[in-house]
């Protein structure tokens, strides 16, 4: 522990380099495994408190009799949102990451390790509340859903334009607050436009169910 | 990069122990020189949109004539909060991360070290937008203050017992919206008081200014 702040920097990236390789090459197995199982996966990461476990709910309560369900839920102690989805008769896995502040691709294989992935059609993968790291860690999924809420402020999108421009689509939710909150949903989307124009975005209440079936379609289910 | 996963996972642990321990040096030195200098040096956590600036700005108007301020601002990309904070006349000093999730003591040490620290009382550090990563992080501060507010739902306190056994005192921000979202304030100091019962708690509305003053005393100004 001896080294310059120089020394500890340049040991620092370069094991980045390597951690986010090996992640790369673990999602890559993933999502040869998902797709030998014929599976959708959807990552879906953003702050905690967006509303990404009651969007979960709302498609898993739409798809009910008409696809298999799993939802891995990735947080750093309890087990409070696979419970909540476990309640709609929806299987669930827990992954609990300790201090680690978003999943990664080998969590993801550990913890389905022992899963029989034929009985599914669709995962749904929460993963920790964070709106940063788990942008940077593929999973092997097929899109990363970026959820946002009208009552994060209005800056969550022009403070992490590289969580945009990983996302496959955007969910702004909440959206039912938005005039009591005062919040300017359309300037939100342009903050979106201008890191990615052609992303696609959806408005949606998870809790009104506003927009959701919009987002469905969007998925192909 | 052809190491075996576990290889990867060893080195991987090694490196952030040696990272932790380097930052806890640098914390130390910081610490010293902000004696030196009789400040008193607050780091600001919590999650995006959670009102740290607004509850800085509340701060600094309160203290305008009575104390020199020195706002830090952490953000991965943008100088908002900086600019935010330096219209009410307080000089700020940006720090862009770019991916990193929280600021570190080195950061800390870098963006000082040419600010000529005798011309102030007081320092408020904004951590970057993050209920996690900073948590893991000291920066010398003499406390380490982290805002909830009552827009993140209701499981952010039992999610993250970490950030709050490692706080010195926790303000749930945003009160004047906690009826109109129907968001139980006491519940959320009770999961507060079940992890530390001995954690000063402050009910704030940066906003309205109600409780502003109360943080104020007990800060000590």
């Amino acid at each position: 522990m001896t080294g310059s702040p120089k020394k500890h920097k340049t040991v620092g990236i370069d094991i980045r380099k390597d951690l986010f390789g090996a992640n790369e090459d673990a999602a890559a197995l993933n999502k040869k495994k998902f797709r030998e199982h014929g599976l959708v996966v959807l990552d879906i990461m953003g702050s905690v408190g967006t509303g990404k476990t009651q969007l979960i709910e709302a498609l898993c309560d739409r798809l009910r009799g008409r696809r298999q369900i799993l939802m891995v839920a990735g947080d750093l102690a309890t087990t409070i949102d696979a419970d909540r989805v476990g309640s709609h008769e929806i299987d669930t896995v827990q992954i609990n990451t300790g201090t680690a502040c978003h999943l990664d691709a080998r969590m993801i294989r550990v913890a389905l390790d022992d899963v029989d992935l034929s009985k599914y059609d669709v995962v749904f993968i929460e993963n920790v509340g964070n709106l940063i790291c788990p942008a940077g860690y593929s999973l092997g999924a097929d899109k990363k859903i970026v959820v946002v809420s009208v009552t994060e402020g209005p800056y969550m999108v022009r403070k992490h334009p590289l969580t945009i421009k990983r996302a496959d689509m955007v969910v702004i939710n909440k959206i039912d607050l938005a005039d009591i909150l005062e919040f300017d949903v359309d300037a939100l989307v342009r903050d979106i436009r201008e890191v990615d124009a052609d992303l696609p975005v959806f408005r949606v209440s998870s809790k009104t169910g506003d927009g959701v079936d919009n987002l469905l379609k969007a998925l192909g289910f």
